[in-house]
């Protein structure tokens, strides 16, 4: 389908720069655009691309300021990240859903399946387990016993929940990530030996939660495991028993929270950062890559960098001298002799 | 099943302190314990809440010594985790196993399974694989050529276990976990491209050995990687091929042992922590999270932290005065300027 | 079967020292080699071990000069790591490939499989997609839409590939591996939650890549994520939205490369090292384990370690510094105090 740049500034609300019956007929990223397909500037560091780029059309913001002259036409919205994600959100609903029940997935007797679902091949229900409206369940998913799932849930292949657990609305779970394994619970025993808790609660995910590619939620030892609603986890994400996560929190890949701390709203967790077990974490708290927390968080809304953590712009501070600790050796050396030279000094005087 | 006090310390040969006859039918965390169940103190830093908490009964360490009322009634026992970890375990062997053998598993002729196996929808065992008694394989489980299972393993959905990997009894290895992947070994060419190592051994997983979701233990170039018995590990933790894990370690989520590494007996890895290749590291060895161990290390029992690995202590004292080097930074300046200052006196006089 | 040193020295173009009737039936790693076993000296690390080996036949570098008296026969090769590949090889060859189309397959008949291919039980094939050559397609893998797959690929089971993705010719992805999951974009909303921004692009896979267990490939926003030809990934690597990976780059366990940007060829990622979103690294370019690099490179063939990223060197050096900053802390308090002694001392005079 193609659409002309007034057509989209129209329906994106949008003010049209330039020739208003250019025709565009798919998405491109800004560094490749090309003729007949549509982009957008949003971060500044592809600035430079919007007066190079081939595309015909690209969605800037309303302040957005150009330095040199620019080919293509533009359309002004008050947010090109946001109107790119609703063109976006166009093209994604041309896609039909997947739907029926595939006649190889094995579905308990006892399980009830809410209107409107898919159900791939190869994938087990089982006894006591609610799932809710339009859930779209692809091959090779497990789904326990008695686990609830609410409306709207999409389950990508190889998603496996352990029995017990519950997902809430709009969930959107990626390609084997796991929800519902056993904590990592053990006790010393006298002969060196571990023995092993048993995990008896669940993991509950609240709705309009993202979690990612081969992440894994632990069940709590009793009680729940929780992430709050709106939460969004990025893949390769441990999130330990007993932890709870708040609601609106993202966490970047290869991040860790470990047994029994719980973390606040609205934060935001760098890449391979981690929190050690049975602290707790204030909303808004948010952390660069590789942040190790040690301990709790009480004031909210600060950034935290450093494994222990420290304040952000404090370790960013301490960084710059470290980098430079070996000319400050040398300076101190410098300044030893230098005391030494005027003790001597004194000393004959 | 509702239980008195009296008779729960019976059970657990503890004593109690207050209502004898208060009945709990449920377990409970001591910051959410609600009346009618039971909950437990060990962790000091939940202290404070055994003065508040709603629970009927709280299990205390023979040692725990009040400092405010308490409402709940008390069972007084040697180790109150290791009872609660006896009571949990109660609660758990009361949910039945599951049995049988899914008409919809792929199950070779060539195979053999042992008494009273549990094996589910969609796995798939192939020939040679030799399987222990009481087995219990959920469904989407993949047993590889020639694999040795022992008996009482637990396999949970997804986990995916390549050709002639050894696991020993009484194993248990959560969803998505791989076992035998083929190790990272790529000998660099002289057009700059990686020529493929075969990697023609396999894994050894020894007795009670548990493996956390979504784990990967590479199989051996030649010979065996090996988990030693009682070794536990968590979620997404990576040993990669001819790596040796040492007897009863434990290693936290997101941790990674690189090739051909010997990690000695009873060590503990904190999450996202790392050794590097071709090291040895002595049996009692303890690794902060996200310590990154650069070499061998032949003192037992010590502790490390810092990437490179520093001991514990020396690390936290150098990161002490990390976080104040801007400050030393200002300190040396003045310094500077006064020893200058001494200097342009001296000469004057 | 059983080879003489005479033998293996022929197939190696190496030169027997010692006796060439010596024979071997199987491989071993040099400190648990056994009699009848060949085993092999790459890494300086083992020397110690060729002098007490009970292996029967070891390779050795043309350039080895033992100190000591060696009881096993060795043939001397050019490089003998690249002769034990070679042997390797032979020995895998010996294993016969897996073929056949199991019944238990769902093979939609919109897909196109490619002659000689092998596809195991409860492997799903969806609308659309294409197969090369001599697939190993190995149980309860999932190909989703019209996804593209070259010749002599191997998916090992549970690899789940999302529609529209592209994988070339003589790949292999290993158990549970995750190709074209939805990328990690959200924009957040007026409310504080996050609206989900479409990924309507895909991932390539160029020829010759290998995938580690458990990784995880995100498909592009628009375009494609790019993996390009020879890279080679471990376990547990995430790679982002709208990442490319240069030709030749190996990325070692657990390390992740965030968003939309572009590393080099023949670059080198130690385990648990990460690189920033929107950013350009420079062919060449070498990371230690845990290097958090925050910004791009433009100098190609360098290496960089900490967190945030220095010059290797630079940072080793800081660090040596770092270890006695308590040391440099009494030796500045010692000054302080020798300069106020001064300071006194000459106002007296």
């Amino acid at each position: 389908m193609e659409f002309s740049a007034q057509q989209i500034a129209e329906y994106l609300k949008g003010k049209v720069v330039g020739d208003p019956n250019v025709k565009v007929s798919n998405l491109s990223k800004i560094e490749e655009g090309t003729p007949g397909t549509l982009t957008f500037l949003s971060n500044p560091k592809y600035t430079e691309y919007i007066y190079k780029t081939k595309a015909s059309v690209v969605l800037v913001n309303n302040d957005f300021v150009p330095d040199k002259e620019i080919s293509a036409t533009l359309i002004r919205v008050e947010n090109s990240y946001a109107a790119l994600a609703s063109l976006l959100s166009l093209v994604d609903s041309m896609n039909p859903r997947k739907t029926g029940i595939s006649s190889s997935a094995v579905i308990s007797a006892k399980a009830k399946l809410g209107e409107n679902a898919y159900v791939g091949a190869y994938s087990v229900i089982e006894d006591g387990a609610k799932i809710g409206k339009n859930a779209s369940i692809y091959p090779q998913v497990y789904v326990g016993d008695n686990v609830t799932i609410g409306d709207n849930v999409t389950l990508y292949p190889g998603v496996k929940i352990y029995k017990e657990c519950v997902i809430g609305n709009n969930c959107t779970l990626h390609a084997g990530s796991v929800v519902g394994s056993e904590g990592f619970g053990f006790a010393p025993e006298a002969d060196g030996t571990y023995g092993k808790i048993p995990q008896i609660g669940n993991a509950v995910i609240e709705d309009n939660v993202e979690i990612g590619a081969n992440t894994t939620i632990d069940r709590a030892t009793m009680g729940s495991t929780i992430v709050r609603k709106g939460a969004k986890l990025d893949n390769l994400v441990q999130i330990a028993h007993n932890v709870e996560i708040g609601e609106n929190t993202v966490m970047a890949a290869l991040s860790g929270i470990a047994g029994s701390t719980k973390i606040g709203k609205h934060c935001m967790f760098g890449g391979q950062s981690g929190v050690v077990g049975h602290c707790t974490i204030a909303d808004g708290s948010m952390f660069a890559a590789q942040t190790g927390v040690i301990g709790s968080i009480r004031v909210p809304n600060q950034g935290f960098q450093g494994s222990p953590h420290l304040l952000a712009s404090e370790y960013m501070k301490s960084y710059v001298y470290f980098k430079r600790l070996p000319e400050m050796r040398a300076q101190m050396n410098e300044m030893r002799k230098e005391i030494d030279e005027l003790k001597s000094l004194l000393e004959k005087k």
